[in-house]
């Protein structure tokens, strides 16, 4: 199996992969996650406030994300994870816009026909997902446009569990990351820039709950577009 | 002591750093550092191959560097260290382009003052260079607009090695470099991209003698610009 990464967001990404894996572990793909196994139906990922605002308001969907961490102004959840995992969403649509996170998917979904949202929770399930095909990218968020420290473990995370499934031929992005899985989750994801900036808004709790590995079997998969807007579906693997 | 380091070349390099090390591994940082050792007392670093050939009329200099790993047509020499190691250069001056190295150099100089090129064979000479800073910037050089798995390594190299000397207040970039330095320089070397491109030309070798710690202690450092290049010199750390 052919797997490379793009670790940094200033990097175009190469075509000539049949699926991608989008990471943001601290926090969108992580809270995308826990939005779905919650109950959401349909997970509707968009670049802009105000078409987020519309999409939401013309399906009745509630409004979720991040703008500098918190949630926007009129939204009815931030980006935390472990407020998702609080919830009841059965039957919801939700529609999603973070910072970093939905940027890099809207990016993937351009050059790959397969996507779906990786993160620690359930690097396992990414794993099972990704083994089915015979190419991957593995693209991370970032943080400002530069390469984050928490997703570049992820992603060595992701790659670790495809090496003990089968035989990799890893260029020079998926090494380094995987040489980074070597070291502690929580103590990685803690010391990373994404997870110090938690702290002063009241949220360093949702670190801890992005390190834990394999906590869900549930995948986000993208399953369609509409009106420019991502539609990802929750998958057991 | 703040450290950070740009592992990608798409990423753009950030101010307010006072000095700046730039590393391209396998291979110009290497040959640099041995074109200087082997006695020429300067190095002109320039990006465009008219301008080095140029140059190099115009001072009655040496013309070395690669394009596509090969010496181009009329340079008196190659971008191999192995070579320059051999060569007695008392008293001449070189002018050098090479394909990532140069531009990563040029790059740096655009917004730190103080420049000087790093690898692995003068690592610790680096470090004790750096030491003298209160805040430095690792610019790895990569490869085609990319991240590249040699450059990253060898700047986890140096951060290790500054992580001795003194705490440091290090970015994400240089944490994920510090992990991967705890693998092996040659195991890391052969696998990357740069240094499995050196086998088919016949270049093998070369990779080899970048991995070698510390052969040096000699450190290519920036003294001043003429007609557009970067002009270096030896310094022993």
């Amino acid at each position: 199996m052919k797997v490379e990464a793009v670790l940094s967001p200033a990097e175009p990404l190469p075509g000539g992969y049949a699926a991608a894996l989008v990471v943001d572990v601290i926090r969108a793909t992580t809270t995308a996650a826990y939005l779905l196994q919650a109950g959401a139906g349909e997970l509707l990922l968009t670049g802009e406030l105000e078409e987020a605002r519309k999409l939401a308001a013309a399906r009745g969907a509630l409004l979720a994300g991040e703008r500098g961490g918190l949630p926007p102004a009129g939204f009815d959840l931030g980006n935390s994870p472990r407020e998702a995992a609080r919830l009841d969403l059965q039957g919801r649509t939700v529609v999603m816009t973070t910072t970093n996170g939905t940027r890099a998917a809207l990016r993937a979904a351009e050059v790959v026909g397969e996507v779906a949202l990786g993160a620690l929770v359930n690097a396992g399930a990414a794993v099972r997902w990704a083994a089915g095909f015979d190419s991957l990218l593995l693209v991370a968020a970032g943080r400002g446009g530069r390469l984050a420290l928490d997703d570049a473990y992820a992603i060595g995370a992701i790659v670790a569990g495809l090496q003990e499934v089968g035989e990799l031929k890893a260029g020079d992005q998926a090494r380094l990351a995987l040489e980074l899985a070597r070291a502690d989750a929580r103590a990685i994801l803690k010391a990373s820039a994404a997870g110090r900036a938690l702290e002063p808004v009241g949220l360093a709790d949702d670190v801890d709950f992005c390190a834990r590995r394999d906590a869900l079997r549930l995948l986000p998969v993208l399953k369609g577009r509409e009106k420019g807007a991502l539609v990802f579906a929750g998958a057991v693997f």
